[in-house]
């Protein structure tokens, strides 16, 4: 799921394809699709590197445990959408860019929300963690702890000047990609 | 299967890019693909959860089993191509707004009939089951008394008030989502 | 592999979109597609489950396995393009429509080869067939025969009378759907 | 990932669709469509079977090993972008055609920088290898060595002679083809 999301956000990355424009401009112009392509390609590598980890320290399943996980699924297959229009809407300084970067944060948001719904239903009171696994499933509690306000600030920043909430955002994926112990044990996906 | 086409639903989220219309209107007004994406994605995702689980009580398999896999498959991975035709249809009322929702709900009637196909090659008189999980099997065949009648009355519906008849798909939804015994020990996906 | 190219084939089913005519009729005029899209993903659907078959009986892998796998896929990933062309030409008699259909056909016809070259690499002189199975797999063998000759005759039909090129096409589909002892036991896909 | 990224590449080969030219010359014209999905195809299908060999000589991951095969993939879902930018700009000699193969061939020498960095961060003194195959993995190490300067020199001959950057892509996937001792033994994908 992870893997075919990530993989078709290529899919969203176009040329303008104006007439009477060498195709070396076209390329470099087409400059805000690959920073939409890297930052959501990495912003899903690392969600579904940390989701292979968080079920390798859960042994039960629930219903709510499915129904979170397909709710979770349901946002992250939706990015390719607010990337494609991220890459639009970038260019252009105006409201429409404003608009493209809160619709391309809050959907990070709304992902952060639902991974720690997720995490939530396995991890409260460790009821569905493997015996033995506490103390790892502890340590992604406390680096999940900022995902949903750091993607809130990413969000709220717009407002304020558009780069800056961009630059959270990267900021973000940098920051869930530092070695961790919980996380230094993943396996590659 | 159901991971890819659940995940391709999003390639068919557009905008309609009016000249001279804000992203944030534009956005706004492309709630029908949002509403088309939900419902096939939920309705997708719950059948993926239960097929895995089907397959769990099955422990042999025959040509028929394969056929009838096939011919199931066949109509989930069409589910992408009616749903975009929902999104462009459903915000104008009128007889089209009505095919697309017919189209729709139609799909789901036919989806059903070849579920309910395979599940019965697997499970009358507990031919394809494995020992023990005969109980089992009997729920998930009582469960699944509904979902050809529940889509065909979605789809009758139609003719009587085109969003009464989503109200029932999305319900349908809805009901095989809540925890039944059956299904509560489901693997995650 | 064949999951994803199977699920991909919906993504070339299309209106034509003209204005003015209404969306039943759309839909009824797009046929062709749903010909070609049924016809791609039986024919693909069945080369997935005896693929899967004719792996379980080779035990060694070499390097020749590798290549003529990888040229095998190359071609089956190639099917949505004609699957697509024949949809585009179909409805319109004529020498368009004739080209459509031998390059649907024609499609097919490399396919069988190198299916047929995958099959001979593992079981001529049972070089790579787990021991205990080297019956089945001449079975395997004995009901190949028939594809590259069927293809064939299907596309050289199609300088004769196109509907009957599709007929053979379709018939070849239902005759490796039909039980045979060899695929009786395959995996569900 | 790699099946997904290959199966992508088709719905990037379209017809020009010009009004009056016959289908026949349509398909014809597409030559350098099927050019850019072969090499593409074959050069990713390689990767993947050989990334597959490297993962099975590896038993332990460490977050440095996830951080670098989550780069290289990064790097091989954009494979279906550049074929595309190839095929569009490939049969109109002149300097968009020139940056077309640039972009083509710097895409792969970028490629070919991270898969020797994956390989490094588990082969240098055989950190993450198992035991028992270090004669295996210094193979590979070995047949790496040609990749990073041979895309280089494909990448360098465009501002020469466009074709000979193109044989000198292809003769690189025929050598990868090639049977050598540590791959011969590479399973099947």
């Amino acid at each position: 799921m992870f893997a075919i999301a990530i993989t078709l956000l290529i899919l969203e990355v176009h040329l303008s394809g104006q007439g009477g424009v060498s195709l070396a401009r076209q390329l470099a112009h087409a400059w805000p699709s690959y920073i939409g392509y890297v930052i959501s390609f990495v912003t899903i590598g690392i969600m579904w590197a940390n989701h292979h980890s968080m079920f390798r320290l859960i042994d039960r399943s629930t219903h709510g445990l499915v129904v979170a996980n397909l709710l979770l699924l349901l946002c992250v297959s939706f990015v390719p959408f607010p990337t494609k229009v991220l890459a639009e809407h970038l260019p252009v300084a105006g409201p429409d860019q404003r608009t493209a970067v809160l619709f391309f944060s809050g959907t990070y948001v709304v992902i952060a929300i639902f991974y720690n719904l997720l995490w939530r239903v396995a991890a409260t009171g460790h009821r569905l963690i493997a015996a033995g696994c506490e103390e790892e499933a502890d340590k992604i509690t406390r680096a999940f702890r900022f995902g949903v306000p750091g993607y809130a600030i990413a969000t709220l920043l717009t407002f304020v000047a558009v780069p800056a909430s961009l630059a959270v955002d990267a900021a973000l994926a940098v920051y869930y990609l530092a070695p961790r112990r919980a996380s230094s044990q993943a396996d590659v996906p």
